[in-house]
């Protein structure tokens, strides 16, 4: 089997090509909100919720063309939450993957407008999917997005500024600020193939496979801030590309702020073992899947 | 038949149900988004879009609760992007509908998360429909919401500030700004009854429908900015329930601006006509439709 750095770098340029294509061309009229779409998407980025599509899919079996569109469908509403996310009005950050931030270059209110097209621009990537689930997926990523995950999961973040904040609390935000996006990532992964997202009309060893790739969903969703509020502790700008020791600066509430950074730590290490654990009825098709929980929670950056 | 005030006063009522159903309740955490996204959508407003829905979907025969989702997920993306519209990076509107805008009431950053939250939703119900044609209609409201519609309107909008703008580049950014979700009201409202959308599977009689509505929804979506900006300049805030003028004192190039009153309220006149011959073959079933061109035109507020 390929080794893992050759099929991320290879899945990695896929999705890259595939957010090529997804996206309007920068000479298209309005050309000024195509160029800034373009710059806040295509400027790097780890894109970890694409790859956990390829490899959910590839695990169950999905055609590719099908996972290339919703790999661009879930990183487009990243990228647009990220847009939005570094506003003035939000967390009014200059410096994002090592440049400076969509409203830097090209205006607020341009930047409010990039976010909102990125995230039209998704759900229409995702329903020109030619599946059978393709309006189940769609319904999928929106609950994901939408004011019951991620959007809600910012609102709850924006309220906490500032105030004490219980365990359990930080871990309900974070499962829906960033948890269900990735979530959604794995789910859209297996639903290309038919897996996951109608109980119903699905077979006991679909059902068996979805248990499986939700829980571990799950605990890579929680893993993955875990492990960003640690690197916001211990890196440096350099490295993370954006502003470090922004959220302690900020006040917000992160993970080492609530349970300190030792405990952060051993969170980290139990949810990355229960991610594998929840994996291993899958035996070897679930490698990549594991392969990308080592590396959300032994990165560095 | 039920005279036309009845018909719109059951139906707008029905809308507002819909509405009202669609959107998380305002007592379910994060409660103060959920508030300030109902806040956004259930203060009133005119409900143009979704009663074309329900217009164009009864002229061809749609089922009534496919239309009602079809109507709120219009009605949602209008909710967002008059949100988004008002926000100080924007138009820096204090008043909507006669009430405070969002952002005066809860705060810039919830007021872009309502915004974003809102799409989200938009997508979330329509991909809930039971239709056939769900993952389409998905893909035509995306289209019509994103960076070749409205968005892309409201970006050309930008740009055009304070500039000399040709009447053919007026209308581009017209036909995007509002014309795009007007005219794909009408159209998910036909596909609801899966006419148009799909020309190969579609029959002929259903291709000459799509072709009348598309040829109506062009003609009154350029109707409804042109009336708008005539009202802009005629109409008061009281009867507006927003700030009259606003677009003259923020010179931002309007109908009026560019071709005058008297030339405004002739090509206002011509597109009526035009949109009621386009609905000619449609004969007796169209008439909701052929009233809803009358009250966009007719309109004082």
């Amino acid at each position: 089997m390929t080794p893992f750095p050759d099929w991320i770098g290879a899945h990695a340029a896929r999705i890259e090509r595939a957010l090529e294509a997804a996206l309007p061309p920068a000479d298209e009229r309005p050309a000024q909100l195509h160029e800034a779409m373009r710059y806040a998407v295509l400027g790097g980025g780890k894109r970890v919720r694409p790859l956990l599509v390829l490899a959910a899919g590839e695990a169950v079996g999905a055609p590719g063309p099908a996972l290339d569109l919703a790999g661009c469908a879930v990183e487009l509403i990243h990228a647009y939450s990220l847009v939005h996310d570094d506003l003035p009005c939000m967390d009014d950050d200059v410096l994002r993957r090592g440049r400076p931030t969509v409203h830097v270059v090209f205006g607020e209110a341009l930047a409010m407008l990039v976010g909102d097209a990125l995230q039209a621009q998704a759900f229409e990537v995702l329903a020109r999917i030619d599946r059978p689930a393709a309006a189940r997926m769609v319904a999928e990523l929106a609950f994901a997005a939408g004011s019951r995950g991620m959007a809600g999961g910012q609102a709850i973040d924006l309220a906490a500024v500032g105030e004490a904040i219980a365990p359990d609390a930080l871990e309900d935000m974070h499962r829906r600020k960033t948890g269900a996006l990735l979530r959604a990532s794995v789910r859209l992964g297996a639903m290309c193939a038919d897996v996951a997202g109608d109980a119903a009309a699905s077979s006991k060893d679909h059902r068996e496979t979805a248990a499986c790739l939700d829980a571990y969903a799950e605990a890579i969703g929680l893993a993955f801030q875990v492990v960003d509020d640690i690197l916001d502790v211990e890196g440096d700008a350099a490295s993370l590309g954006k502003t470090a020791g922004k959220d302690a600066q900020s006040s917000k509430p992160t993970y080492v702020s609530v349970l300190g950074l030792g405990e952060s730590k051993r969170m980290a290490a139990r949810l990355h073992a229960a991610a594998l654990e929840a994996l291993a009825p899958l035996g070897e098709r679930a490698r990549r899947l594991r392969e990308i929980a080592d590396l959300i929670v032994l990165r560095r950056s």
